[in-house]
């Protein structure tokens, strides 16, 4: 039978997010019914619910920030049991089958995973409506669990700002020792400050507007540079292993290629679209220095950065808010007004 | 006592190449003072010769392919003697003791390695001139062994277009299994097919024009795929683990990024200056993807190459010219008229 659903839905890149009824498939043998406790808001929920993109399907129930508890599990599920604290993050499934899927980068599916919401499950074909909302049907094989301890609204967040920067740390290996840069600090720029501080490395923040040194000190920086100043870029040239450029909009990223040391790779994770003003070969074929992206991360690799999380007691920093206040949210989200993740207290959609 | 040299030079932008005499240094106790038999004529000797990078210095003695025989080495040399066939590459000097020095990476000194010609002595600040000419003398960290058995005429270009196309190869451990693609068909290229499959790789050309099929195969690839033909492309999409880009001038690279394999590197060996059109961020992030650049390569590299290049007897396909042809040779290289390098056979200076 089909589960009823209350969410918070908009049907046009124009419409505000308005309450919406829904209904979420029949569990299947392998699947976990959620009922969600609170849903990070991130950045691309805005992007998505506006059609920013070009791919938006509506009625579009955004949200894959989602922590949740276990309602019930079907009868295959042996990971998960009634009352457990879980997590999904941006996708629900994937083909399981592919290269990338076996080697546990589902994210990297070749047929394309199925994300959270906006997507079309791969057996049914019925379209997947994301965690603003009371409850959630995931399969097992994309269900985190939530390690005790860690407070529940502020590890939302984790399943989407949290591994997107922990993906690209584990994968150029930072550790003790590795200097790693990010640029940006929001949702995704603090998690990153956060984690690499934790893995071990000396860590900067770039950043173009002052003030940001006791905020950077307390998120995990060591020190902030500020890239309008050409003396202080001057003073970091050749020094990271590893940037992580979390800004999400068109911004020039040849100043940083600069700071980056011999064989060092500047990663993309925020930014979609052609690289302007021109990315310049000449400092990459001197240093030999990459430009890379890279797309959240695996289930896996979700898991261990949850269980890391968990070991060091990370959280995101986060505001949490009403469903009723989501609107306004992203009109301050527009303008970097928050510090540094919204978090949907899901009980306020019984309120 | 300084030596006098004869030697090819230009003495503007503009000027054809003619005979010029110069001094070499008086011969320091770890220098190694070697005849020129042959010289390889790359296409950055065209560039600097006329200035296309905007740093040259005139006169200016082009030549960084070299292959000759040791004349006399001083009091410290221990690891040539007296009639060895060696080897002289784009750098003759580094400062020995920086990171990237240490580690064998003396073409990204920090400090910047001492180019073969165009350059300044690190200790008598004296130009420095290349190989167009009889002699040359230099430090012997920087003199390659030249393995028996190898034409030596075919050896020279393996000294910059060698060891431009092994350095990727070697540092994105391409081997057995690999699946490399090298973009371009010149004395880079060209080297690149052959490397690659001695390295045991599975070798693709692109190409933008036809007819490269029984050339290509004969070097050493695989397959030949027109990159102007979007069937050709849609067939290797996301197959390469590295894509050696060759191209000297603006292209764009944009479609080999769809070729690359998740986790995959596209190195950009002959190109400086901006990616235009526009590098798109999205196949990066959709399937970790890198974009890096490389220059030539170490020193230790350079003779684990030669000495790959002499088990496997692999030389450069080349054209013998005398010094006399070198500005006939410089049109036909820009009208991409040479299969795959000119080498100037040193003993017509003397004709």
């Amino acid at each position: 039978m089909t589960m009823n659903v209350l969410g918070y839905a908009t049907h046009s890149p124009t419409d505000d997010l308005a309450p919406y009824r829904f209904e979420r498939r029949e569990p299947r043998t392998d699947d976990v019914v959620i009922e969600i406790l609170y849903c990070g808001v991130c950045h691309s929920d805005l992007h998505n619910a506006r059609n920013d993109w070009g791919h938006a399907v509506y009625p579009m129930v955004p949200g894959h920030e989602i922590i949740g508890r276990v309602l019930s599990v079907g009868p295959t599920v042996t990971r998960f049991k009634q009352g457990d604290h879980v997590g999904v993050g941006c996708m629900v499934d994937s083909c399981q089958h592919c290269e990338a899927c076996e080697k546990g980068h589902e994210q990297y599916c070749d047929e394309g995973s199925t994300y959270t919401y906006g997507g079309i499950d791969r057996h049914d074909r019925m379209p997947t409506y994301g965690g603003y909302s009371e409850n959630i049907v995931v399969s097992d094989k994309f269900v985190l669990k939530v390690p005790d301890g860690l407070d529940l609204a502020g590890a939302a967040p984790l399943l989407c700002a949290g591994i997107t920067t922990w993906s690209p740390l584990r994968h150029w290996k930072v550790g003790k020792g590795s200097k790693v840069a990010v640029v940006g600090l929001g949702g995704l720029g603090h998690m990153a400050l956060k984690l690499a501080n934790a893995l071990g490395a000396d860590v900067t923040l770039f950043s173009r507007s002052k003030g940001k040194e006791q905020d950077a000190g307390r998120l995990g920086a060591h020190k902030v540079v500020l890239s309008t100043e050409s003396e202080q870029m001057e003073a970091v040239k050749g020094r990271f292993d590893l940037i992580i450029d979390t800004v999400p909009y068109i911004h020039d990223v040849n100043p940083y290629l600069s700071t980056l040391s011999i064989d060092g790779t500047l990663v993309l994770v925020g930014y979609l679209g052609g690289l302007e003003p021109l990315l310049n070969t000449i400092p990459m074929i001197m240093g030999r220095k990459s430009v890379a992206g890279s797309l959240i991360g695996g289930i896996a690799e979700t898991q261990e950065m949850l269980d890391f999380c968990g070991q060091h007691g990370i959280t995101s920093d986060i505001e949490v808010i009403k469903i009723q206040e989501i609107n306004a949210a992203y009109e301050r989200m527009l303008k970097s007004d928050v510090k540094y993740r919204f978090v949907i207290d899901m009980a306020s959609l019984k309120g």
